[in-house]
């Protein structure tokens, strides 16, 4: 039952996402950055919403343009359940656009950009707070309606408009400050307006960990209001409003499931299985929920560097009730010591080549066969790691970074899940979302977590996922705001 | 209440312990490894337990001698709570004797030898089980008492004899078998028997995963009946058995982890906490159960290679509720990969030295301050190795491995900590006893277990530990044969 004495997320949500659609991609760096075309959002909106987390700052913003979106052939990502085909499709779209065009009108981009102005010159849309409106004046303003009847815009726009989202790293904080001044400057031009007046009407929301620590540094280098908001909050607010977008939810069905822990279990991932699309797709598909349903009670696993549980009532009420260290910040960290690999993506590569069972123990390698007594089958993973520590020295040269990256990929995933369910089962809640930066639609990861809660509750709760599931503090800060925009 | 389905330890243990008192080691490996001397146990024994796990193998057998045992001075490893002194009283006794002088008459052993005969001759002690004795005949036997009388001892014996505890890498059985096989041949000369008849009295008790793997090596090598015992069932008889023992089990008050939590937060262990024996001794004891209770219900903790959670009710019936494969093989070998260590201990010395916030990322780090809305203070661990990862890769030389081994150890530490609590809690049970040869009396491993415990259940739940904590399934197959042997 509720309980009163918790925060709640109590902001209705202000914007229209009827027929919105998630859309197509720059390229596979970009597969959580997809934007958002909301056609029925009209109503202009003059902040940026930055979520600084320990290891990636996660900025969200809205922009209107006078084009209209690209078609809806290779607009649609996906429509709802996908036709077999492989995982990949999560990050690639099946109509995939010309990588690096500039898609006109409406914006995606490049994840961490080095050169903020050349992503903002990509795409015509542009802050348009409703502050700049020539024709908005607060003291004639009787109604919403007749505020829009009244406008007369400094540029035609197409109906509605995008909402937008871009990574860097925290730790060049300052790259995100001068692609927020750029995006600033950008849209004075755009507007005709100067950039003193552009700076006016613009507020950055800014949540995470982050927000106390750079507050200052947003505002003294932006020039513009820097409002921080709760990083719990706003992971509940965005986590309500992304799960209304169709096809933003996603899940595995059991028999996806039972593939991905056969390859899991077998060794490295058979050919043809979790592979790019090929002649003969794998018998299995994705689930996308089309039709966004009723989401509360839930709980949120939000995997980041280090990972956050928070349960959400029916009514939105929520609390922080675990968490561990164990997150993504440690499995990047010891593969960036333990492998050549230099990025996420280069170690996710790996860990689809490895074969584990060369690293890790298994029930077998103890028992010689099942523990059958105990539930316990030979290929079930008994010491993650285990085979590597040798008395007297280990030649340390002996594993390949494949194996070694594909038995802490599975380690860091079986405990998030094991930890996620057994608070799921504590607080008798049956979904189970995941969020943060960790998983980047990474099929084998997925399937992990999966399995993990599948096993764990003998298939009484389920993992579900999200395209845009490093957003999702971002989102929030910026949904939470939307209201009192629109009454200005 | 109990689960009449549920496997159930039912023996009643036949092994008086009264007076039963633990004895000097020979030197710091063996810290888990002294003899225990029983004064009033007379029934000989002719088995010998090995309980073979993923990477050593723990071997429990019963010697008596003509000697007396040492004189109680340095017999004594403790008498019930420690003076103030340091947490390494838990590895080294007070009365410190000579290193590596025999004791004589009972057994205390090198961990590791490799050399068996040698280690035999340290003791004068030896196998003396029923079937050798002259006087013993099946026939004429009515009651114990009688045959006690009837008995006319090959060798006389000082009353009461000694469990002894050895340990072999699993790596390496041949040694083990090695070892078996020299104390058995020693025992033959020592009782005056043809080796031929001194085998046909000895049997071997296998548990844990090799006791099927390695079945066949033992029976023919050892060419003596060997028969197998249910590891998880081996582990509750041996819980039940050890917790007996006076001064055997032992946990920190909350002076004590509060003192290890404040080191712990605070970067390297302060000098003159946590060190060896010193003018100025620090302020807090270890508590050591110096009069056993009842102990269940209970939930059994055993970290090995991996973790096995098994709860016990108050009847002795036991489940094997949870686990987790991040154990201690998961440490030692991301230990022996990123640091130059090759032992155990060289790698729990270098976390002793180690400052883990170089190489973890706390909340003070991400929020610049506490994140006290949800209770996180700055100090607390967010992402473990969270600083290491840096997008283009990263200085691998620049991370200390004192800072790395500190870092891992409590990752591995406070998660077998949040799970073995989750589960106290899901089945009501406020005593954990951690098992297995990960802790190995190690201060800051057991504080964290401890604080973890602490903090999780609010104080309501407490964390016990063992001083034979490695060899739990191996007394437990010696333990649940003694009642057949001593009807012989």
């Amino acid at each position: 039952m509720p309980d009163p004495s918790l925060p709640s997320a109590k902001s209705v949500i202000h914007v229209d996402t009827r027929g919105a659609i998630i859309l197509t991609e720059e390229s596979p760096e970009t597969r959580d950055s997809r934007g958002i075309y909301l056609p029925n959002h009209v109503e202009p909106v003059s902040h940026i919403a930055v979520d600084v987390g320990g290891s990636l700052a996660k900025v969200v913003y809205f922009t209107r343009s006078p084009d209209p979106p690209p078609s809806p052939q290779s607009v649609a990502a996906t429509n709802g359940t996908t036709t077999p085909g492989d995982l990949s499709d999560i990050a690639t779209p099946i109509n995939v656009s010309p990588p690096r065009t500039p898609s006109p009108g409406l914006g995606t981009r490049d994840e961490l950009s080095s050169s903020p102005s050349s992503s903002i010159l990509r795409t015509n849309g542009a802050l348009t707070p409703l502050a700049l409106d020539p024709a908005h004046d607060p003291d004639h303003l009787d109604s919403l309606g007749a505020l829009l009847r009244q406008r007369t815009v400094a540029t035609q726009h197409f109906p509605g408009g995008s909402v937008n989202f871009m990574r860097f790293e925290t730790s060049n904080i300052h790259a995100c400050v001068e692609f927020i001044q750029a995006l600033i400057a950008h849209s004075a031009v755009l507007n005709r307006v100067p950039l003193e007046q552009m700076r006016a009407s613009v507020k950055i929301m800014a949540t995470g960990g982050g927000a106390h620590k750079f507050y200052e540094v947003f505002r003294s280098e932006l020039g513009v209001e820097v409002r921080k908001e709760d990083e719990m909050e706003c992971l509940i607010e965005g986590l309500k409003f992304i799960t209304m977008i169709p096809d933003e939810v996603y899940y595995f069905s059991d028999e996806v499931i039972r593939q991905g822990m056969a390859a899991q279990m077998a060794g490295p991932s058979p050919p043809g299985e979790m592979e790019r699309p090929s002649p003969n797709p794998p018998q299995y598909a994705v689930t996308f929920a089309s039709e966004p349903t009723p989401q509360l009670p839930c709980l949120l696993v939000n995997i980041g560097s280090g990972v956050s549980i928070i349960r959400v009532d029916e009514d939105g009420k929520f609390e922080r009730v675990s968490g561990t260290s164990l997150g993504g910040g440690t499995l990047w960290g010891l593969l960036s010591l333990l492998t050549p690999a230099t990025t996420f993506d280069e170690m996710l590569a790996f860990s689809q080549q490895g074969d584990n069972a060369s690293v890790d123990m298994l029930v077998g390698d103890i028992y010689g066969q099942d523990y059958s007594r105990m539930g316990l089958k030979s290929t079930m993973i008994a010491s993650s790691f285990g085979k590597v520590f040798k008395q007297g020295g280990v030649d340390k040269g002996k594993f390949r970074p494949e194996d070694i990256s594909k038995s802490l990929l599975y380690a860091v995933s079986n405990n998030i899940g094991q930890i996620a369910y057994m608070n799921a089962e504590k607080y008798n809640l049956d979904r189970i979302y995941f969020g943060g930066c960790f998983i980047r639609g990474h099929a084998a990861t997925i399937a992990t977590l999966s399995y993990a809660i599948r096993f764990w509750s003998k298939g009484t709760k389920r993992a579900y996922f999200l395209r845009h599931e490093g957003f999702l503090g971002s989102i929030g800060a910026w949904i939470k705001n939307i209201s009192e925009d629109s009454m200005q």
